[in-house]
This record gives C-alpha cells, structure tokens and sequence, in this order.
C-alpha cells in the first residue's frame, strides 16, 4: 500500500513554517544539516517530521553508498545495492519538501547569539542549530582499476564485504591494525589472503601478525607499492612492484582490500568541537551532541568507531530530535 | 535482484561453527541475544556474518512493531507497516540460520571465567558474551477499545504517529512530562489537544503548561479516569469518569496517546550492570557495553533517551560489533 500524499497544509506551511514555539527570524533556518548519506538523510527525515524549517548541504550524495554494490546488513533489504538503498532515503527526505542544496560547506561559526553561519564558498547560511553528517573519506590507493573495480572486487569494508570472498584469494592492502583485523576476518570466509604493506615492517599488533601466521592461509608482503588492480568484470589481479629489488609482481586474487587509513571531513568545525586523533569529531553518542550547545554530529565523521549505514541512520535520527529537543527548551 | 543462496560450506559450517580465534567449547555460545525487536534482530544479522555462534531468546516477536500500523521514519520505507518491517527483518536473519527460541529469560549470571549463564525457566544456556536487547513496555491503561484501537488511533509515540493526525482532535493520556511534550508537539499537527490526568494536578514543567494554555488548542482534564476508548474503524471518541464529581464525559478524539510511564525489561540483568532512576540499563553508547565485560545492551532497554526503531537497530549493530571485538581480543 503506497503512502497518502500529504494534507495540502502540511506541504503549504512546510516551506515558510518554522519551529512552531520559536520566533520566527527571517532567513534562519531552524536546522542546517551537513551531508549527504544515511546519518543526514535521516536526521532530515526526522527533522523534517518534527515540522523544522531544515536546509540539507552536502556536496554531492553519499559516495559510500553509491560505490556499495550490495548491501545485505542493513535491516529490512535481505539484499539491496547502496545505489538504490541511497535513492530510497532520498525520495523519503524528498516527500517533505526539505531544501538542499549542492554546495561544499567550508566552515561554521557563531554570529550573535545561538545563531551558527554556515558558508560555503561565498555563500552562507543561518540556522539555530547544525547537524555536521559529512561523512569519511576513506584514504584510497589511487592506482589504475581502483575507482573501476571499487564494489567489483575492491572493498573498503570488511564488515560489509568479506561474506562476498568465500573460497576466494584477496589481497589486503596496508599492514597497520586495520588491515591485519581484516585478514582476520577474512581468514573465516577467504582461502588465501595475501597482506601488502608499501614500508619495510608490519605496523599491526604482534598478536594480532601472529594468528595471522598461525593460520596458514596468510602471506605477507612487505616493500609492496601497488602499481595497479586489473580483471575484467570483476578483479583478478593485482599487480605491485618491491621497492627495493624493483621487480613487479602479479597476485591472483579476486578481492582487494583497501586499509590505509580514512580521512574524516571534519577541519570546517574545528574550533567548535573536539576531535580525537584521527579527526572524528567526539560526540555523547546518547544524543549526538558536541561540545558546542546546538551543534550535533552523527555517522561516519564521529568517534562511533563502527562506520555503518544501519549506525550512521541511527545516530542521525538522535541528532535531529536532540536539535528539536533544544529548540523547544529555548523557546 | 534476488541475494544469491549461501555458499554450501556457509551454511553446513555455520550451525557448529563458533567464533574462529577461540576455543571451541561444547555447548557454550558465542553470543546469546535476549529480545525479539529491531535491536536483537539486527544485532543477530551482524553477529551472524561475523560467523558467531549464536542462540537468539525472546518471549515473542516486538510487541511494538507488530502493533505499529504505519512506519514512515525508517529510513529505505516511505511507509511500510510494523509487522511487514518485523517480517523482512526476521527473514533477513533466518537467512544466516541463527538459532532462536521462544523463552523468558528470567536470569542472567556470571557462571565461571568469562562465562554467562543465561537462564528462561528451567532451561539454562551457556555464552561467552550476551546481548541484552530485551526492549520497554509501555504502560498501558487497560481499558476497553485500548487494545483494539492501538495502531487504529490509539498511539504510545508521537514522534512516529503524530503527524498522522493533521486537523484532528485528539487526546493525550498523563500529565506529566511526557505527556506535555507529547501535547506540544501534537500543536503542529492536531486542531484540538485533550490533556487528561488521572491526579488533581498536572506534573510537567510549569513552562510547558504556560505553552499549551497560550496555544488555545489545548484543554487541561484534572481527575479524569479513563473508562473505554470507542470506535468502529478507527477511533472515535474516549469516555472518562471524573473521579471527584463521578461524572462519566465522552470525548470525541480521532486519535489518543497514552504517555504514562514506561516499564523496562531489565530486572533478570540488574546485578550485572548499572539500571537508572527508569529501570534503564546504563551504556556506553558508542559501543554498547554495560559495566560487565562481554555483556552488552542495545535498544529501547538502554538509557539512550530516543525510542526509534532506526536507533535500536544502529545499537543492535555496535553491541554485536563490540561482542565480535571482545571475543576476537580474548583469543
């Protein structure tokens, strides 16, 4: 059964109406939120139920989900691609006529009180509350077949993918923890799992290097500096050169792991919250918040450490009913 | 696209498989989860593809899924009823041929090192980390036409059901906090709000008094008993005894939310972990943990303050994933 359109007064006051016990300014929005995935969509989504007058900006759409093929843990889809999951939460957002707008957010600050600018680029933006969604961006290797085989065989997410790989041969990619948890995990479904590190040692923990060992299905490689990912439809090989003997390699694998870190899209906030050290900005995970009074965070970009779509939605929907709970406890 | 079916291996493996980096002990579990909502389910999907072996235990299938009529703040579902979402979610999980019981928990206790006992009746069962994700109970009025109606214009969640009450009367059970901020954000949707209280007087803030009363829409009720909430379809009006005069009052209200109080299904756990004023158990949100090595807790039972089915399925994702890191540290 498809859903009822909306009362005509719902989507008639939607575009002008504002947080119902505030008053109302002109041209500050009641709720700005910065992003474009799951963590945003939903807090627009909540947001947007709770009748705010909400702007969404994010640069372009999630790039997680549009590079995901298939999903299979988020709860509902036995099975859906990031792509479709992606436009699904979109036209949800969309029903309520929230505004969005394609623009790179540079930076936020306070101007006067509870009032945050945000701007981007020369244009800027008022709002009584901000909810900073922008996501990480996972380091990637930049090698030729990368970008054309990213959900084709290379993965970014063990957690997501390594059911994929059952009785295959993958190649994880750097030799820090990150990695050496993913040749972990893949030791459950992979039959040979080959660890590539570009520097001279393996920077994960001894134990973690010595299961690894003791599983007989690992390889590692040091001195590798990947040179390309090459298949047809999908990966079936790697190729790297030794930095030191300078001879280039071909590995048959069918799955590339990519563990070289993350860079979180948090320095345009900076000043108004904590960050740990990888740059994810620390939040009170029960209700999104930042240090700054009115500035909520959710997904990827927050110290959460499980970088989830079903998680990211969840904390987005926190963040906007906090924003709502404390725009009517300034009322 | 159909998923494609497990690999062979996948699921003879999967029945006796336990958590790979630990020694298999007969008749212990890698995971036990207690609860039959979103958070449990989802928590089942995540420790399930990390190749867990886990025993799931609810008294039955979410109450409150299959008793919500139209859920339109699940991110991926315009609109999708609770018992469809709860059906998808299950199926999703059984995929993974977790193994579930209909039981009551009733004790959960440390039984040796790094062992819990978990315990319905006269069945006990054995695991190396538990789940929590045993949900709340709403209070109830129990009267007549409560049940029937509930979906059908009797709600517990305003932030999921009010805005389908645009233009309506309607009433609000409780005079408390909850029931005021229920009323108040019912002023955006509903043409006439009823507060009834049970007392002789209301017990939310002073402030949230003081909006209601400006907003006219709202009508305060003192000493009103409710008797039966009436109906054909849906419902159609709510009949109240004034406890002082004896009067009985018939109001007609398309819709009632009852707000009085919450009961959590905590107490089989309390030794173990911290409870708050609410009978919640205290978590670490960004990991779900309790104040006990390997138990964790996930959803509406926890002290995150948003009771969302998008929140407890995120927290349903952390506490599996803190689990898997628990058992994976203690190889």
């Amino acid at each position: 059964m498809g859903r009822q359109p909306l009362p005509q007064e719902f989507t008639e006051r939607a575009p002008k109406n504002s947080f119902n016990f505030y008053s109302m300014t002109k041209n500050i929005y009641d709720l700005i939120i910065i992003g474009g995935g799951p963590a945003a969509i939903t807090a627009g989504i909540y947001g947007a139920r709770k009748k705010l007058k909400i702007l969404v900006l994010a640069e372009r759409p999630s790039w997680k989900l549009n590079s995901a093929p298939i999903i299979e843990n988020y709860p509902g889809f036995n099975s859906i691609s990031g792509p479709e999951l992606l436009k699904r939460m979109r036209e949800q957002l969309n029903y309520y006529k929230v505004g969005e707008k394609e623009e790179k957010v540079d930076r936020v600050k306070i101007t006067g009180e509870g009032v945050f600018e945000v701007g981007a680029g020369k244009n800027k933006y008022l709002a009584k509350t901000v909810i900073v969604a922008s996501g990480g961006g996972l380091k990637t290797l930049g090698v030729p077949g990368e970008k054309e085989f990213t959900g084709k065989g290379v993965s970014y997410c063990v957690t997501c993918d390594g059911p994929l790989f059952f009785g295959k041969n993958v190649a994880v990619i750097g030799g820090g923890n990150a990695g050496m948890e993913t040749a972990l995990e893949l030791l459950n479904y992979a039959n040979k799992i080959y660890i590539l590190e570009i520097t001279d040692r393996f920077w994960g923990d001894e134990a973690n290097q010595e299961k690894l060992r003791k599983s007989r299905k690992a390889e590692f490689i040091l001195n590798a500096r990947i040179q390309e990912i090459k298949g047809e439809k999908f990966v079936k090989s790697l190729v790297f050169e030794n930095k030191k003997t300078k001879k280039i390699k071909e590995l048959s694998v069918d799955g590339v792991f990519v563990e070289i870190g993350s860079a979180f899209r948090s320095d345009f906030v900076k000043d108004l919250v904590e960050l740990n050290e990888f740059g994810e900005i620390i939040v009170d995970s029960k209700i999104g918040e930042t240090k700054t009074p009115g500035l909520f965070a959710a997904g990827d970009v927050t110290d959460i450490p499980y970088k989830q779509i079903i998680i990211a939605a969840g904390e987005g929907a926190k963040a906007a009913l906090s924003a709502y709970h404390y725009l009517f406890k300034r009322t």
